[in-house]
C-alpha cells in the first residue's frame, strides 16, 4: 500500500526530452515513505485507487509540478536596505549613501550584530513566503559575516531554517563575497584566512555543502578565486561562482575548469566560456531580480546557452542590496519577460536545472519514482500560467519529502 | 465612545505637504461608524484608551497607511492569455498568434461567452489577492464586451464584486477599448452605437461612474474620443483616457480640455500636454506593469510631471494581454525601479493621488477624521519598505469602511 495517492490532476514531470513540460494529462501521483512511488497516467494504475493507497486525494484537475527549487539566495541577513533604496531614488549619490552607512557593509554590520537566533527569526518570514509560493528546496549562502563567527552563524541559521520549515536547505560558503572593512588594505590576508582557516573549519563542522565567491572587479580576482577553488577541491567540496555580472573577467571559464556546479549571473560571459561551461556540465544560473532592480541593460546570452546546450537555472538571488525578492514565480516571469526564456525553460530552471545546480538531480527537481516527494499543486489551466502571471501564481498545496508544508 | 481604537502604531497619513508620508510616530487611530474619528499622536488622545473606545487593539509598532487604491484595472475578464504569451516566447510572430485566435479579441470572445456570474467567479480570486495585498478601493473597467450586453455584464460583475468582497469598486465604461470585429469596416457606426445607445443606457441603469477610451493609432482617434467625451459631459459623467502609451496623439491634452479625472500611461506625452493636465488638475496615472510586460523602453516623463506639479497615481492596469499583475506593491516597486519615483511618491500614487484619479479624494486615500476608515497595517520598520520589496510587502490587517477584509 502506498501512503498517499493523488488523482484528478495533470502532471508536469519536468524530466528531460519528451513532451513539453513532461506533461501527462489525467495523471496520478503516489507517495510512500516521503518518496514518489508512482507518477504516470491514471489509467495505468495497477488497481482501483482505494486498494492502492491508505489515503486518496482528488485535486480537481490541478496541475502538479516538482517543488520549486530556489538555487541561489542570500536569504539569511539582518537589517533592511529600504532606507538606502529611498535615498538613491531621492537623488543621493553613491558616496553620500556610503557615508550614511549604506551598501553591503551595512548588511555586514547588522548581520554581525545579530545572534544565530535573530538571523533565523529575520529570515523565517522570507522562507515561509517562498514555501507558500511553491518552494521545497532552497540554497542559502553565507557572506554577510566576512569573519569566522558570523559566517558560521549564518550557516547554522540556514541549517535551522530548513529544520524549522520542513524544506531542504543547501548551505553555500561565501566568505569571499566582499572584502571585510578590517582587511581593506590586506586582501591577501583575508583570502589566506578564508582558505586556510574558515573553510576547513566550516567543512569540519559540517556546515557547508558548496563553496562560492563573488568574482568581479569590485569583488575578488580570478586568481583569488582559484586559490579558494583549490582549497575546496582538496576538501572535496563542490564549487560555484558569481561571475560576469558587471564585466567579463573569465570567471565562468575558471569555474568550468574546476567542474563547478554552476556559474551565476553571466550577463557579460563570452562564447568561449559558454562552450567551456557546456563541456564541464556547469549550469548557468540566471538571476533576473538583480538585473531588474539595478536597471541593467545587458542580458545574459540566452541564445548562446541554448546553442551550446548549457542547462539554465532560474533563481531569486534574494538579498537586501540588489534583489529584495522572495517570489520564485516572479523570477520565472522576469526571465521570460526580460531575458526571453520560454515558460517551459523558466519552469525547468526552477526545477530540474536548479536541482542540477545544487548537485541534487538524483534527489529532486522532477516527478519520478524514487525521487523525494517534493511537489506543488497549482489551480491553473496550463503550466505556462506559472510564468505568465507577474508573480501572482500561487500553489494550492505544497509537499516536501511527502509532508505538507503549505495548503492554501 | 469610538467603536475601535488602534494603538502602538505609526501613521503614514499621506495628506499633502508636511512631513514625509505625513508620518506620525507613536500615533493612534480611531474608527466610528466606518469613518476615521481620530488619526494623530497617541499622547494627544483626549483620555485613557479604555474610556475612549469600545474595543482597543495594539498593533505592536506597525505602520498604518491608507488602504491602497488601484485606480486603473481591467480586472473583470474571462479566459487566459498564457498560451499567447508562451507562443510569443517560443518565437511565433504577431500574425501567427492572431491566426491562432490570440490578441485582445480572444479575451473579447471568452468574455462574451461568459455569464455575469462566471465573470464574477473568474475575477474574484484576483480581487481577493489585491485585498490581501492592502487594496480597499479598486477601479474596474468594461471593454472586453464591445457590445451592449457584455459591456453591461462586465459592469454588473464589477458591482457585485465590490459587494461580495467588502471593498469599494468604481466602474468605468470603456466600450471604446477596441473596435469589435463585427464593426471592422464600420468604425463610425460603432462610435455612434457607443455614444447614442450604450453609454446613455449604462448611465440610466446606474452602472457607470466614469467614462474612458483607448486613444491610440491602434485604438480610437482623438476625434472619436471627443465625441464620446461630449456624450459623457451631456450625461454628467467624468472622463479619463488611455493616452500616449505608444505614440503622441495629443490625447492627454484632449482629456485635460474636458477636465478629465486622469490621463493614463503617458509614455509619449508632450510637455505642452503635461502643462495642460496641470492646469486642469488631471491626474497622471502611471502603469508600469504594461511597460514592463511589453518590454517598452520609453518611460513616462516623471521630471515633467514633477516640474508642472501634476499629481501622479500608480496602478496595476491588471489585464490579461499586457499586464497580468495583481500586486499593488509590485506596481509601486516598478514605478520606483523602472520610472524613478521615490517610495513616498509611489505610496502617494496608490493612495491620495489614486483617490483623486477616481474623484474620491474627499472619501478616501488619506487618514483623516471624517474620511472612510480604509487602512492597511504593515509590520515594517519604515514605509519605504512597501516599495522596496519587489512585490513582497504584505499587510497584517486590511480594513475597508471600518470592517476587516483581511487579517494575516
Ligand atoms: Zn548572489
Ligand atoms: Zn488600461
Amino acid at each position: 500500500m502506498w501512503d498517499q495517492l493523488y488523482l484528478d490532476l495533470h502532471l508536469a514531470v519536468m524530466t528531460e526530452g519528451g513532451a513539453a513540460y513532461g506533461a501527462i494529462r489525467n495523471g496520478a501521483l503516489a507517495v510512500t515513505d516521503g518518496r514518489i512511488a508512482y507518477a504516470g497516467r491514471a489509467r495505468d494504475l495497477p488497481g482501483a485507487p482505494e486498494t492502492l493507497a491508505t489515503r486518496v486525494e482528488r485535486l480537481g484537475g490541478s496541475w502538479v509540478t516538482p517543488g520549486l527549487i530556489d538555487c541561489h539566495t542570500h536569504l539569511v541577513f539582518a537589517g533592511s536596505r529600504a532606507g538606502e533604496f529611498e535615498m538613491r531614488l531621492e537623488g543621493a549619490q553613491y558616496e553620500e549613501i556610503a557615508r550614511a552607512g549604506g551598501g553591503i557593509l551595512s548588511t555586514v554590520r547588522a548581520t554581525r550584530a545579530a545572534s544565530a537566533e535573530a538571523l533565523v527569526a529575520a529570515a523565517r518570514p522570507r522562507l515561509e513566503a517562498m514555501i507558500r509560493a511553491g518552494v521545497t528546496t532552497v540554497e542559502i549562502k553565507s557572506g554577510y559575516g566576512l569573519e569566522t563567527e558570523t559566517e558560521f552563524a549564518m550557516l547554522e541559521a540556514a541549517t535551522r531554517l530548513g529544520a524549522a520549515c520542513g524544506v531542504r536547505v543547501r548551505r553555500t560558503f561565501l566568505a569571499m563575497h566582499a572584502l571585510p572593512p578590517e582587511h581593506k588594505d590586506r586582501r591577501a590576508d583575508y583570502v589566506r584566512l578564508v582558505c586556510e582557516e574558515m573553510l576547513p573549519e566550516a567543512k569540519a563542522r559540517g556546515l557547508v555543502d558548496a563553496v562560492d565567491a563573488y568574482c568581479e572587479t569590485i569583488g575578488f580576482t580570478p586568481e583569488e578565486v582559484e586559490r579558494l577553488f583549490e582549497t575546496a577541491r582538496a576538501l572535496g567540496l563542490p564549487v560555484r561562482l558569481h561571475a560576469e555580472q558587471l564585466s567579463d573577467l573569465g570567471g565562468a571559464g575558471l569555474a568550468a575548469r574546476y567542474g563547478a556546479l554552476s556559474a551565476d549571473h553571466l550577463e557579460y560571459i563570452s562564447e568561449d566560456d559558454v562552450a567551456a561551461m557546456a563541456r564541464a556540465g556547469t549550469v548557468a544560473v540566471l538571476l533576473p531580480g538583480a538585473y531588474y532592480f539595478l536597471n541593467e541593460k545587458r542580458r545574459p546570452p540566452i541564445e548562446l546557452f541554448r546553442k551550446h546546450k548549457v542547462a539554465m537555472a532560474v533563481a531569486t538571488d534574494c538579498n537586501p542590496g540588489t534583489a529584495p525578492i522572495v517570489s520564485p514565480t516572479l523570477a520565472m516571469n522576469m526571465t521570460c519577460v526580460l531575458f526571453g526564456l520560454t515558460p517551459e525553460e523558466a519552469l525547468a530552471g526552477m526545477t530540474r536545472n536548479a536541482a542540477k545546480a545544487l548537485g541534487l538531480q538524483r534527489e529532486t527537481g522532477a516527478l519520478e519514482p524514487g525521487k523525494a516527494a517534493d511537489f506543488a499543486v497549482w489551480r491553473v489551466n496550463e503550466p505556462a500560467e506559472l510564468s505568465y502571471w507577474i508573480g501572482a501564481a500561487a500553489p494550492a498545496l505544497v509537499v516536501a519529502g511527502g509532508r505538507e508544508v503549505h495548503r492554501a
